[in-house]
């Protein structure tokens, strides 16, 4: 049986940049829009060009990608050609193969919020998407507020989208601006757009999650014949959110009735990349991930309840819906039981550690994970520094060289041209192979700029490490996070550390202190005695 | 016209608990105990007297409600009667009014996970129905994997339903154990089930958010006929959670068709407190409250996007679809390099600054905001920062005071006892009245734990600032968030510090750096100057 195709249309760098505290840079949109690419959606909205500096930067920098580009505008105003329209013009100077413009729909807000007539709202869709057209581009007309403006007026809703049907307009996208409408009124507008002649090969739909509906009124829209689903990694947007993509694209590819019926441009081998693209969105916004998300969270497939967890012992379909592994997720059952050991037997595997089960570290290493994750460690993601510790406690860790002690000094003041700078400045004791070692660093690069402290105390500290030097020469630090977590019942400061090294090896580690700068000393020092491990010292 | 009673089921206290780090104390039940009679649920589902300490204690010491508190079980197991069961006695001897067992109702769980006949476990479901009965309780049965049971063997699970309706269950409830099912094939379901004889007065409907779906699968329920809803606040619970109550209640009264078809425990009064009972819960958890949560999240009315915000400023309707404060939540509007010129006259307003429309000023405030947002500054959270920017364009901004320059060292080394120790020394000077003032701070807190750098340039900072002392020694550093972020092309550090002083207020400043202690000092300051603004300096 052939499968119809099921278009999906991705705005995380557009709508998803309205959810409130996210600001993506453009070198992040650069990020994320690859990591969509390799996932496979059709569209990628990358923003508003003329808006936005970094909008505008992340078309101009963005490369070849497989998903279409996709720029964002409004219509043209009334009162000028479209022609003439200086933001459309901005819009269209991204030189995008595809520009999704904005419209109204609803009568109410024609007249109060733009304060124009229904017909020049009209006139201004069907000039603009023509616009569009005679240039060359994929024309979208995102309908604003289409299905509060059908329940108003339905004949005026419907006279939108004829016009910009009849100008030439690819997909023509039905949106639930304010998120209000539920999944069964979703369905029967679908039906009467349709009804009305606009084919659902032309419609795409648009919903967000006010009433957390968002996913299911998008899935209510593609049974009633939508062929477009626009939403947003990790549910990013405005307010509460768009449509999910993370949950709708695993229930697309996996659930009946859509697994038979459709086919999407997200092939079986990309949906395993869905959980590590997840996390990557919220590593990039500095969140903690949700462990509730459908699919990709980390709880999503944890079995707390006693007779659930022994059940899926026995059997894993007992308790799961789907196979974790398909959304490159896993299985987590709680570290106390037999299950926690075997887990802990297969990372160890992943790090090169065959150790035979029933081994007494195991459960001494199992005992540490929980208490230095209670102060406020996380391992999940450090998989170097959780190595480290498994690695001591089955006493295959050399000590390698011993600190003895650090300081840095942070100092600000007006240099002689009478402006503010600043630099700090790192001296690390080290004592290896029985010889002390003093080094001092600064934290001025290359371009005089100060990089601050914990720079200056990781030079300080890979200067000089006797016989070890030769090994840690080419790692260097790539990411730097710090989060405010709770060890106990105080505040004290996460930091994970990204390294590389020239040999493509990439690892994180973890420090936590009240101080900051200290719990930045365990990670940096975490990260030079792992490249130590690897290089065989 | 007379609207139908549905029935609210919450099962925070029991599903809610198998949540991924969640362990509720008794007392921390009984509070969410008081606020769910409060919010008007007809079932508080308190837990599993017998298997839990805490569950067992919260039964004996949770007094009178007004809603009807529940104990939940599992039926009799085979090879011995329903009085002869401990593990029912157990259940039973909580003394609850209503008692709901949870009962198989899937072929293949029967014969994998109990290892019984189908037989068998159709008579332990209906003799501990009976049971209950005898005793004078209310009975429910939780009818487990009954959506994936039906699908696979339909008669069969009809079957256990009917032991139960026989037996004289009040309530049974269809479950979607493993969250797997999608609104359309329980809609289905469910009417097929009444359709075999259940009516929908007798039925629940329990749906879990594997697919991101738990709401709507409830509602498609309630369409088919079902007239108990099962959920938890928050939508805490197994794996991704419970279908979400804190998203149901409000459209349940507030939206079509609902809203006129059916009538619930909770009134309109009791509504407002939906947000401070979601916020309570999370403060219970000690966890961050969602921002982007239906209805209640303090996201769920921001108006980011530009556009949106200025036609909010004309009519609230425009973009939101209920009233916030229906739920007792709060419409806020963020600036952003998005806003308009409107929204940020209203801003500035808010901060008692009214400035009149075509002011140069504007322009030059929102350009100002656009550069700095490019540079990695955020002021949509730190309000303070952006009252200050707006101050020195309009002239509104006293000096106060000069910061000469300021230095920091934090050191690590062996103690007396051979112990690492770190500890943290500030220097700032400042130039107030003309007079220059040294103050020198340690970052030591009482407790003799090192609270690391910015700690100590904060307490120096605030030491001695001469006439504005008095002014600022009621205030106090809350929160301290610190993420990287770019910069342009360069990765730098943002610091949002929260700050509170004795009058109850609270604010959040921005600083960024490539440094870190250097944006710290910058948000500091800002912390400091925006106080004695308010202060009246």
């Amino acid at each position: 049986m052939t499968r119809e195709r099921l278009y999906l249309y991705d705005t995380t760098l557009r709508d998803g940049q309205q959810t409130q505290g996210v600001q993506f840079s453009t070198a992040e949109k650069l990020r994320i829009a690859e990591a969509l690419d390799r996932l496979g959606v059709d569209h990628i909205e990358g923003g508003w060009p003329g808006a936005n500096p970094t909008d505008s930067a992340f078309f101009e920098e963005v490369g070849q990608t497989r998903a279409t580009l996709t720029a964002f505008g409004m219509t043209k105003r009334a009162g000028r050609s479209a022609e003439n329209d200086d933001v459309l013009a901005a819009v269209m100077n991204a030189g995008t193969a595809s520009v999704c413009l904005v419209g109204k729909t609803h009568d109410f807000h024609v007249t109060t919020a733009l304060g124009i007539t229904l017909e020049e709202n009209v006139e201004n869709i069907r000039a603009s998407v023509a616009h569009l057209v005679a240039q060359g581009r994929e024309a979208l007309l995102d309908a604003e507020h289409f299905f509060d403006g059908y329940k108003a007026n339905p004949a005026y809703a419907l006279d939108c989208l004829k016009a910009a049907q009849a100008a030439g307009a690819r997909w023509i996208v039905l949106c639930d601006t304010n998120g209000g409408t539920l999944p069964h009124e979703i369905g029967q507008i679908v039906g009467a757009v349709i009804a009305a002649g606009i084919p659902g090969e032309r419609l795409g739909i648009h919903t967000h999650n006010d009433t957390e509906n968002a996913v299911a009124g998008t899935l209510a829209a593609v049974d009633a014949g939508v062929r477009q689903i626009q939403g947003t990694l990790n549910g990013l947007g405005e307010r509460c959110g768009n449509a999910n993509l993370t949950s709708l694209i695993p229930t697309l590819l996996l659930k009946e009735p859509y697994a038979s019926r459709y086919q999407t441009g997200v092939t079986m081998e990309a949906l395993e990349g869905l959980t590590r693209t997840s996390r990557m969105l919220d590593d990039i916004l500095n969140r903690v991930p949700m462990r509730q998300m459908a699919y990709v969270g980390s709880s999503a497939f944890a079995h707390k309840a006693g007779l659930h967890a022994s059940a899926i012992l026995k059997d894993p379909t007992t308790y799961e819906h789907v196979d974790p592994g398909v959304v490159g997720n896993r299985r987590v059952v709680p570290m106390s039981n037999q299950a926690g050991q075997s887990n802990l037997r297969r990372r160890l595997a992943e790090a090169g550690l065959e150790v035979e089960p029933g081994n007494p570290a195991l459960a001494r290493i199992l005992d540490l994970i929980k208490t230095r994750e209670a102060e406020g460690y996380s391992y999940d993601t450090a998989q170097a520094s959780f190595e480290l510790l498994a690695r001591s406690e089955l006493g295959l860790l050399p000590e390698f060289f011993e600190v003895k002690r650090y300081r840095v000094a942070v100092e600000r003041r007006k240099n002689k041209y009478d402006r503010m700078v600043s630099l700090s400045e790192a001296v690390v004791v080290v004592k290896v192979d029985g010889e002390k070692k003093l080094s001092v660093s600064e934290s001025m690069d290359e371009e005089g700029c100060d990089r601050g402290p914990v720079n200056a105390l990781s030079k300080a500290l890979a200067k000089d490490l006797g016989r070890y030097q030769a090994l840690i020469d080419d790692m260097r630090l790539v990411d730097f996070k710090v989060r405010i977590t709770q060890g106990g019942t105080e505040a004290v400061t996460r930091v994970i550390i990204d390294s590389e090294d020239g040999e493509g090896r990439r690892w994180a580690t973890v420090g936590v202190s009240a101080n900051i700068v200290d719990a930045s000393f365990e990670a940096l020092l975490d990260a030079v005695r792992w490249k130590l491990v690897r290089a065989g010292a």
